[in-house]
């Protein structure tokens, strides 16, 4: 009922694999690019197998985490937009191969830290009735990628679930890839706003903070799904259930004798878990942390987004 | 290439038949409520050849005017929207026929007099979801039909035709009945935000403020579609011409011998169009007249169909 | 640091005086209207020391509480703005001594649950502009009270203090009452969005979402100040640290020989306070717990306030 | 009742100096930059009665006009937002001289026309109340001027005149410099969204798009006003009866003897004059004229106009 929620790989990998050593199936890189302050960390999870230790499906999850994406400098902002398309170049192949792309913007526009995607699609250059009236003459020859892009709404706005609007969209426009940008739910506070995940496994069952109930994917819809996310909230009941953790913990670092026996620790912790739901609120559920200050940083991050999708479809040329 | 243009069936028949008189295959059927100062009136266009001399398709046109629609007065607004429930009554059949309707608020959100549309949406009852999961026992037992609802939006934002998106979602969702809403373009000034237009035939080429190019109809999308419209706007192309014909019938009013000659005014009138399309300027064709308050006029108008179609699908309780 | 905070007076009420019985200074007056599921407390700070105690200043606390207020019901939001509108009337003298209120609609527009005051002025009925040019006529001679009304923002926005804009405009329009409308601070989950709470105390320092550090009083603008305010949040670290405490709750009634010892259960309570903000991040502070509803709960509410204050002035008659 | 109007100094100058040579007390300057496809003119006001025969307040008109300013183009913008800090640099002093600047984002954000103000200030580098509890040590000791901003919204808002709010904030804040920024009314179709006007003169009666009554100058404010404006309609009377005008211009054009007799022209031009009048409707007054892409025009000169400022007041570096 109240499950300790992270729509972050690169969390879900430390917690398991800190315990117990890298599992088999799962490979994790990392880069670190001193000058711009970005550090990218890949997590590869090679098997279903894999895949289940982790509670995320088989594929690639690339992480950029940049401790300075929330400062207000035009400059740094612009290298981490190349960054991203970089990044997407990993998971999309040639331009050649890709003709016409969708971007959906999922989220709730009207609530702040769930209008990441609405945002992102309202500064994307969207060029495909462009391309069909015109062709590539309208970019003066340039190798741009045909975009067109939608914002679906949540199910409490359409009646739909964005899955039903999606598949239907893509029934007619029959792009060749789908770019999802969706809001995430990290389990830790100092994630927030400061990391990007990218990956190739499309939106699961339980993602995101509108819980679309079906899943995003290439099954799902017949066409490569990328999601390009960024955490802007912690579920309360997971910031609860770990304070507590954190707590007991600072308790029993206080207290010598409780730490000797750790086979009583193990037990204890079972019983905390079973204590702690019983004090959380059943309305708990529908209740998540976020920042006083997000409208101000989904506005930043959504423009990096949208630039670093721009550069990658051709329409705004790198520096 | 400057055509006169309104979306009113009720502006062209007056035009036509003002001149010529009731054609074969129209017929004009009025109604006063005078307590409620509601006007309505009823074009039936019931041959294809009737439609051509209208330029409208064949169909039900009812045309309900208010001249204090938009004035702040909420139990009127109550009055007009409990009469377009009654007037959609007349194009939708009974509701046990009725299972599903999708609403789409046709439009461009940013530009406010185009704004009516996707505002509508905003305030409508969604139900679908919830009937979905909980049945009629979430409304206690009432008869509500399932609504669901989109505002797709206009090509320059997603790159899609507004009837790509539509046909995609409907061929998801089967719904049995479309109701668009629109802002449409009339000819006249003084009917601004004083006219809802309900009609049977769909939405046609070169209608609404966006210039759908291809039309929502039953043929082309399946479903039978209802569309609800205000005109908000007038062509600035048409409020030059109808200026220049007006101000030269001035003349010839003032000028008694120009009157004289019935068939050289003819003449001249041919060629004052000519005149008045040499000095109307290439830009005008993407320019429109509106009120500098539209924005408090969309917002009530909205409200008042938003409400109108509430209790058309039995999830407002008309007093 | 991180003081477990709310900005209700029925909150800290239950909290002190649960503990120490009512004191001196503060009285407490309950009604219930059953038929309308309402339920209306009145906390009265008398003297200056009981203020103290609660952490409030001295003055008159009504809270309205209607458990169904976010549910969608037309006809019982009606009930409550008029309901409302009678409290305002408590705090409010007679008309005739009124001639012009100001609005305040506080806090960020753009973070949706600090977006109630905002709303909330987007509905009222400003009058001001009309009686000054028409007088009484323009309202058919009915005795409305002159309305002006402003969003001042925050200062991430604005770069000025709430009080410093709401001071020079109140020095230019001389108003004989400023109305505010905030989103407040709870401590109890439950209380989201089922409560409001007028006051005639002013907006103090700490109040409110965005931390407005100058007081909004009387004293400090020259004008009596109602407050009507709703809660939309909770502080992230004052769950966290109620969670703990009834964690330890539970751990000490499983645990029967830990309540024996009064004496050292209070020493443990001090000693897990300290423990508690060793482990809560410092960005804690910044952020907040609120509901994924939390758009349509503040577009509901903020009607329902609204209206309340149209009907308080003259402008929309109670039915 | 119906006059001819233009914000724009430069189509006042075209107009009267067209037909009668440059008067004594008016001076024009032109600079054309090629490579960046700017044209600069400057139109000195200096005797108030060549500013009578304006119709425009004494003072120094900028007018910068860039064809390609509507085009999608990240480099071209860039270089507009540094033309125009250098413009505003003519007209504003030395920064040691300059301690505090208030921006007023004048008009009704609500229609897309009107809301050019409102945009700019919503991506201006806010930092008074940063350098107020850091000093400049927050710029990295860089020399930024001081910056507030407001949106006072418009009459049918507020209830208040745009100049009440605007003491009121000015009295509390005391900045050195207001810079206003407003939505224009041109005569020509072909000037809207291509010229930006920058002005010391302030904004007088009946200009902008809100007919602000009174006057917001140096005179009525107590501080230096700076107005940057872009044209975004023109009024619908303006366009009618300039276009009556071309119309009957073409006639005698057509007609070789009504042009012989020029005293008789100009007695018929009167004529026309009061015959359109006539068939004006009364509405027309309330109506304007604009473009149907206006909301994707608005937001990108907002964003030009923003930088424009940062750059100038040195919270944004010049390339």
């Amino acid at each position: 009922m109240f499950d300790v929620r992270t729509d972050l790989a690169v969390e879900e990998t430390e917690r398991v694999c800190g315990q117990q050593g890298l599992s088999h199936g799962i490979s994790v890189h990392e880069e670190e690019y001193e000058n711009e302050c970005i550090k990218v960390t890949t997590v590869c999870i090679e098997t279903e197998n894999a895949g289940k230790s982790l509670g995320k499906p088989k594929g690639t999850y690339i992480t950029l985490e940049a401790p300075r994406m929330a400062e207000e400098a035009a400059d740094y902002h612009r290298e981490i937009s190349e960054k991203i398309a970089e990044l997407l170049h990993r998971l999309i192949p040639e331009k050649k191969e890709v003709q016409t792309v969708l971007a959906a913007g999922l989220g709730n526009r009207s609530v702040t830290p769930d209008a990441l995607g609405p945002q992102v699609v309202d500064n994307l250059c969207i060029t495909r009735h462009i391309l069909k009236e015109y062709g590539n003459l309208a970019f003066e020859g340039g190798d741009v990628t045909s975009l067109c892009a939608v914002a679906p709404g949540v199910m409490a706005q359409t009646g739909m679930e964005t899955r039903e609007i999606l598949a239907g969209v893509i029934r007619q426009v029959k792009p060749d890839y789908l770019i999802a940008i969706d809001s995430l739910v990290a389990r830790s506070l100092k994630r927030l706003c400061r990391t990007i995940q990218i990956t190739d496994t499309g939106v699961c069952p339980g993602s995101g903070i509108g819980n679309y109930r079906h899943s995003l994917t290439e099954k799902s819809l017949g066409v490569p799904v990328i999601v390009i996310g960024i955490p802007t909230v912690v579920e309360a009941a997971t910031i609860i259930q770990d304070s507590i953790g954190d707590f007991l913990h600072e308790i029993s670092a206080d207290n010598a004798t409780a730490e000797r026996d750790g086979s009583g620790k193990k037990l204890e912790e079972i019983q905390h878990l079973e204590l702690t739901r019983k004090i959380l609120p059943p309305q708990l559920n529908q209740m998540f942390v976020t920042s006083k200050d997000i409208d101000a940083q989904i506005k930043q991050m959504s423009y990096m987004i949208s630039e670093g999708i721009n550069i990658t479809l051709g329409s705004l040329t790198a520096v």
